[in-house]
């Protein structure tokens, strides 16, 4: 099971420390303490412009909510037919937007691209108002896209009149694997608004939507209460995004997380009969094993099965974290080739 | 523009005269008059089963009411990517349900098949559940599902535990080009509710919800309610659906509309340059021609396309209706050969 | 039953010749024709300024669309507790919404006061954003609102921000008992738009969304359409408003209506042991009898409840039309007085 | 600001610690873990019964998918008129059930009755479904229901087809107060799903929904998810609830915060000039104070308006917290004797 996912591993001790170190003495609730207010600010640091920031309880809950902030009844979303937020939110974000569309669009490893979105549009433009694109950073398939792929993508948006949206449950790892700044692969780029989040890179339970236009956000505060996801005791989830913040600490749990997965990918593309389905470029690793493997590891947990992916339910997952250790790695390869 | 659509013709004589003659004294609101029960049992005879019925006032209604009692939140419909639920509605279907994903699915000539739904649920259904799908007869590309195809759909359907939704805004036309009764192609061949379309076949405004197992209609009234569907003098519709199921009227018109698309589709064809994209089944045409004879006939209104055409924008719509006469098409072919 | 309800009686013949009239010929569907136009310009002239026409199937979509435009989920729409909109709609305008709360407010007769307004609006504008409050013209009692009582109000909900809606399901009867002009009555005393019912006085089924000032409805035709409320043979109900809006045929069905309603009143008001709850303006009564009287003219049917009436369940209500006849009322009467 | 909420102070220590704890090793996520599936287990024995327990975010989430489960679109839901579901939570029950009317009813210090929730159905039960009754306990005026008041109340309920929901935000305070088994003041008294709350009483955020039958949770899963309320970590809510619940040291907090609160009042009320607009009952005080006490003390941000409370704007709430001290106590009504 350790490499079923990132959100089976515990919290990082330095934000563990920082929520200990926030339970102190009383303070206002519902995100208007001081605490909040200096992360906050540091949202703004770290993307190196002003920008509107809200803490939510979950992922689901910030892709559905930024998504039909831009998004109401009878408009289109146009994503990836492998996004989380079109299979595995149990349509929350049509159900946020009161009935929206999400039009499921094609595209190698989870990657949306100028091309397909046009060509999705093609038929359906004309008849419902299009709003907003969302791209998941890195993608459901482990991939991660390059600045000039945002920008191409958001510059075929902005034509058609769309806002874009970044899914970014592993923003951490894409950044650190890209090696650019926060800034360039978001707005710079053209994201108008992201899910930034820090439950899969160490936290107990940090998300947050950021907008980078704040004036995008008028409204963000009453659509966020009515959804019930607005935390009364907020300095708990700040406590855990400053120390995430802190140091750079949240980039170096992600390129660890990465690190481990490189060197899973390594091992697993060595076995005999494997498949590596997509490129691994972040911390999650998708591959077919022989029967005879996956049986003898128990590996029935980890299969995985994405919208026209060809694997023929063949496909298994595989994910690092900030947790993993080398020995773990090195474990469970040594473990798939023995027979 | 004579065949722009079958929207754009009048109501027929008959049905005209009938609402006229509804017309004479106080008769109670809302649906609980006798004309209105009588005519319900009229459905009963025409389906050769007791149905429940319910008059909306649109066929977007009648489809979104429907589908929607079968599919809330957080559910899949499954639909041809042509479906006009689909793409011409405004995404009512997921407004109505408060937020149901829309599944589309490819299929020849706008026809669902039992293994396109399948393999569109694969990846999905074990993260949402999946209600309903709805099937167009005829389709958006004018062809006529037989009853065995309707029968496997529905077969698969029923194994994944889907009800099965048709949407028969050209039923007439189906049922005419089929030559077989209106049980046989519906809740024997396993469909469990539809949509009843007068409106395009000689009627001035009348749909209808049919479902074929009357308990499924439970709640239905209310939510027909809500939706502000429920038609206060209730007479005026049911003295059009009186008329037009009244000796065979609405087979007869539909009839008429298809050999009249018969006759138009052949003289197409035979146009240097042209090209059928669909086989012509029922009253509707899809052909592209040479742009010369596009022009020269100002054919820019009958330009029509939906998801996955592969015409590249060069598609046109033709529809005929009970109103079309042979001259009317003679005239237009003399016009299209002539240069 | 004759005194049920106005919408019990049929159509008027001048409106049903119109019907019958516009049935000639091709005429492009959803209200691009001609003739629809014309009568949206005719509502401009009978509203002396540029307004922006929907039709739409019923009132209760009228209503709910209209209200639903300017209040989304999360907002508040204040209304009368006895507003049809309110308790006899099944909670359309919440649903078309997605989840607007509405307030009921108490008030005399039927009508909102800018007192009750603001009381109402206590405990709860700091905590939701109010957007909109809907009057009933005439009123659910049967009242009619003045000219100053109507801009009193809107100047209150202007200074809160809100948009005024008024439901005129008996618009007609209301202004047939003002003698004032639409104009007066609606835009000048401060509404923002209407619902325009023609059913419950001669049409077929003919009620419009009016707003007047047009960039408001920005949208709107996208909402009509998503709720299935777009008809696609628009020129029926085009014909109808037509022959209803020329030489004020519109303002004579109601104040004959309106005189058969006084005539009524006039006599039940005699009757020993009769009560009228309101004072009878427009074209509804509300009056208790003695239970004998009751139950020998069996009048069970027009019992009639409405939250805080404190009439204990006595109430029963009568209803002229423009079909009532004076024989029809004087045979009642005389029924009623007899022992 | 030391008694504006309870929401201010901070998490216990215990429950602090039993966080860290929990922070060992990897665990399943999304509540899957033994440790989720013990403390689920532990509601159980805390109740007496088989329950069914669903974490989720907040209070407000709580509630509104509780109620929601029960209450769709066009059905009713009785509250009373102060009730935070009502008036703080931004429509977020309105929002999740896609459009269901709250109907507010009145009652002393925050409680419904049987006789009020009659009178309020009287002129609507008929038009719409009514599907469930919620009160809260402790109520927003700090009142504490009875076990034989909850019992008369939730019997009428029944009668009427009403399932019932038991706002629990401050359930500790209530059953501190009563002395009473939870199992008693809950099922035993005819409730049937509850929003039992920890973050108002030493918890960082934990906030459950108990199903008392557990067949009424069907669905819930998939409702919760789609609301993006199922915390991908549930071992630190989980850890929470598991230190809150043990050795009952939820209702030895909860006795503290009402005995703090008792001193309060008391103290409170022999100000002269001083006036107590609800008898204090668990941990909360709605008082009003003469204006130059108000002033010198900085009370503003104490100010406290629900809809009908007659208090003209001069009421002020205090709430005490498990963390409130009696030195607190003693300084402040200290500082208000000064003059």
């Amino acid at each position: 099971m350790q490499f079923g996912s990132d959100n089976i591993a515990p919290a990082h001790p330095a934000i563990m420390d920082a929520v200990a170190r926030a339970n102190e003495g009383d303070l206002p609730s519902y995100g208007t303490d001081q605490l909040t207010k200096r992360v906050q600010q540091r949202f703004s640091e770290v993307f190196e412009r002003d920008v509107a920031v809200f803490f939510v309880p979950t992922g689901t809950a910030a892709n559905a909510l930024a998504i039909s902030h831009f998004a109401g009844p009878g408009s289109l979303v146009l994503c990836h037919r492998a996004a989380h937020a079109y299979i595995d939110e149990c349509g929350a974000t049509e159900f946020f937007s009161g009935g929206a569309k999400m039009l499921p669009l094609a595209g190698e490893s989870g990657k949306l691209t100028a091309l397909a979105m046009n060509d999705g549009l093609g038929g359906l433009s004309d008849r419902m108002p299009a709003r907003i694109v969302t791209l998941t950073q890195a993608t459901e398939c482990g991939a991660v896209y390059a600045v000039r792929e945002v920008a191409s993508l958001t510059e075929a948006a902005r034509k058609r009149g769309l806002k874009v949206h970044m899914d970014g449950a592993r923003f951490a790892n894409a950044v650190a694997a890209l090696g650019v700044s926060p800034a360039d692969i978001t707005w710079r780029a053209g994201v108008d608004v992201m899910s930034f989040g820090g439950a899969k890179n160490g936290c107990l339970g940090a998300e947050a939507v950021v907008f980078f236009d704040a004036p995008d956000a008028d409204g963000f505060d009453d659509r966020r209460r009515r959804a019930g996801a607005v935390i009364s005791k907020a300095r708990f989830v700040s406590a855990q995004f400053s120390a995430y913040l802190a140091d750079n600490l949240w980039l170096t749990l992600a390129a660890h997380a990465n690190a481990m997965a490189k060197m899973l990918a390594d091992g697993l593309e060595r076995l005999p009969g494997a498949r590596l389905w997509h490129r691994r470029e972040a911390n999650e690793i998708f591959v077919s094993l022989p029967q005879e493997t996956e049986e003898r590891l128990g590996l029935a947990s980890h299969r995985w099965i994405t919208p026209g992916d060809g694997a023929n339910g063949r496909m298994l997952r595989f994910v690092c974290s900030w947790a993993t250790t080398p020995a773990e790695v090195e474990a469970f390869l040594e473990a798939a080739l023995r027979r």
